[in-house]
């Protein structure tokens, strides 16, 4: 036989027992808060009709697409009559949370509550070129109210995502921050600085990148993007005069947009949602930000991002998106969301350290065999130990201690058992700490005790 | 823009929140006592490369694989040089979780431990015809371990399986079984029929029917077969003979199959089993059944089928393997495994009302909102409710009290907070109980302490 490539699929990941336990920890503690915020779960099919995903990502989504063959008769006819790439397809694999939320929000509107708040965490798949944290399967983690049009959505979004970091150990006030904007406002500077509304989503791109290449490449970016130079300088001129402090920069926006209604209406929506934060863990993060434009046009309000210390180096984002969730119902639908960057959150919390130790799920004590003789002792005391809560490995074959203690080693399991004829005969349970290498001789029933003191000490 | 089919793909589902909630129930338990058996979570990638799948599930199973097309100029490539099923894709859905294992087993071999127990709980693919109970994409739920010739292994797997099984509620000894044989058994009867060896699989598939065609269906299988009469009759006479009670059933077999070194092997290990989970969960379900067959042709030792008292429904099986995990590696590595049948289970609880009335998750109390004045205190309650550890929706919107309570029945919440500029002036708040429409005014640092004992009064 042929050596078979056992790598998984370029751009997806084998995740092995330590990753996925580090992976579970930080979802655990997202969909913890997120349900006190009284979030519910939603979870949709890895394939959508084809039909559902197509058209809705732009025609560089489309190609990113992942997409599922038909089969049996109707691929051979299609075969024969249409061999192509969309006609050969009938399925496609989810390339967001979103698509699937408006499509549920449509099929189950009998069904749902008038607001639907709910959480999601699911891979996605984008045939994207890999590279470094570049992945074609990855979890999104969204977080979206759908059908209110409050300021107090915004809030509490805010408040939950900035609960789950300080959680996960971003604890520090300056370990993160919440830039938030206002598309209003965007549109309000834009307008000032006299970019003709034709050019505002060409602009926006290019005010985007403010915080990756800083004025100059804003400057060449607004130039390629034949942004008039005047128009440009003013839009400059603007971003390099911004003062310091959320309530400076909304006065200074009050002041220069006077006659931008949108603008107005951005600003009065900014100081309601810090008002609503003010007694929450999102307030000591929030960084009003004008220049924040977040590329995608669908958002319709309040936007925001996490930021880490690291520059381009974002733990999620979202905001107010009003058009979209209504795509398959053919009217409009508020919605605000917010989606949680695990994948660079999961990388950012291993360069900082902020994973515990020993992560729940691993085994804390493995139960050595000594003999045939011994097995059912053995049998016995991992059962004892099991009963009394603890997380056990029982090694399946009698042989050479030392081979044992390897595997327990490789396992990272501190603490082993011996119990071979001579403890058997005196009635006692030998425990030993491969760590330290010292060894406690234990009455039985005294086994769990001591090992949930030991294991509690050391923070297991 | 015409109507868009927005029902989940056929033979696939959307998984409400309730749903996804009692589902996490169940595998939260699950993996709990995998865990604390010392079993560790893999996860790998839903697309494999085609390559690893084809040839591995047999002709019908090729056939049912979701293959997923090649991209960009590859397909272009190929649309042009070679139409046809299997040149344009390039990667396939997984179709279960033991080709997964065996491809990481071999990919990872030197960092994984010599033996390597594993639990893994993701949807596979089939593309096969939906009908009622089968899906396209459906959770699997499977342990392993691998790298251990040893009857403890087994002992363990079935004592896992059994607790999983008591702890979601099926914890009398009549509410599952667990059928034990072993192939070398199946081999020695076989033989003593006189059934030729090159007959011994399809003979298998026919015994397999017992349970469901009784021993009238298994001759015509068996005549269908082309198994010989007299082997067939000599086959079925033994099948009607097999005493009641697990002694019996070995002591019987120990006697009939003297001759058949497989056979008399399948006892000793079966014999060994039953001494090994003696003082464990599984012991009062095992059921000797020497008829047990299991179509799959790759097991080699012991087998088991978990059976709830319903005819023909499963809830998981398994057994020795000691051929498949090595067909990357091109050696032969001993494996045993059980694989729940998580779909049927869930199935089979709610058919038997075993899930708790209220699921962990789901909010646990909801704050209402008087007017646009009292957002803020409303917000502030939220925030106190749920740093006391309580899951709390805030209704976004001040609005009508009947809306709101509306929206509080609908999403199963019983306790409503009221917080009016009237409660604010008097400094209380009212907490009202949506099922039995009493009202309490509470102090506002009561409320936390006073819903937490309602709530546990009710075992929320």
């Amino acid at each position: 036989m042929a050596k078979t490539n056992t790598a998984p699929p370029s751009g997806t990941r084998d995740f092995l027992p330590l990753e996925v336990l580090r992976r579970k920890y930080v979802v655990e503690i997202v969909e913890s808060v997120y349900q006190s915020y009284g979030f519910e779960p939603l979870e949709t099919p890895t394939m959508e009709r084809i039909d559902t995903l197509l058209g809705k990502y732009g025609e560089e989504g489309d190609q990113l697409i992942f997409r599922v063959m038909k089969r049996g008769v109707k691929l051979q006819r299609t075969l024969k009559s249409d061999p192509s790439e969309n006609a050969l397809a009938d399925a496609g694999l989810r390339y967001d949370l979103t698509v699937p939320l408006a499509r549920v929000a449509s099929e189950y509107q009998q069904r749902l509550p008038r607001i639907f708040k709910r959480y999601q965490i699911q891979p996605v798949y984008r045939a994207d070129r890999p590279a470094k944290g570049r992945f074609r399967e990855f979890f999104q983690c969204d977080l979206d109210v759908v059908g209110s049009d409050s300021s107090v959505v915004e809030s509490e979004v805010l408040d939950a995502a900035a609960q789950v970091l300080q959680l996960l150990g971003f604890s520090k006030p300056g370990d993160f921050s919440i830039r938030l904007n206002h598309r209003g406002i965007l549109k309000g500077i834009l307008q000032t600085a006299g970019v003709d509304l034709s050019l505002e989503e060409s602009a926006l791109v290019a005010i985007d990148k403010l915080d990756k290449t800083g004025l100059e490449g804003v400057r060449d970016e607004l130039r390629d993007r034949k942004i008039p130079d005047t128009a440009a300088e003013a839009l400059l001129d603007l971003l390099a005069t911004i003062p310091s402090g959320n309530s400076a920069v909304l006065d200074w926006l009050q002041a220069l947009l006077t006659k931008s209604e949108d603008g107005l209406q951005g600003i009065a929506e900014l100081r309601t949602i810090l008002l609503y934060v003010s007694g929450g863990p999102s307030k000591k993060h929030i960084k009003i930000d004008p220049y924040l434009a977040r590329g995608l046009s669908y958002y319709t309000g309040p936007i925001f991002e996490v930021d880490f210390l690291e520059q381009g180096s974002s733990g999620g984002g979202g905001g107010r998106y009003d058009d979209l969730i209504g795509m398959f119902l053919g009217r409009r639908v508020p919605a605000c969301g917010f989606s949680l960057g695990l994948e660079r959150i999961i990388l950012t919390m291993e360069e900082r350290g902020l994973f515990p130790e020993r992560i729940a799920g691993q085994p804390q004590v493995m139960v050595t065999q000594f003999s045939e003789d011994t097995i059912s002792a053995s049998l016995d005391l991992a059962r004892t130990l099991r009963a009394g809560g603890l997380r056990v490995d029982l090694y399946p074959e009698p042989g050479k201690y030392g081979r044992q203690f390897k595997y327990a080693d490789q396992r990272k399991i501190r603490y082993v058992t011996l119990l071979s004829s001579h403890e058997m005969e005196a009635g006692v349970v030998s425990v030993k700490d491969l760590q330290s290498g010292t060894q406690e001789v234990l009455q039985p029933d005294q086994v769990t005790a001591w090992l949930r003191e030991k294991l509690t000490a050391h923070a297991d």
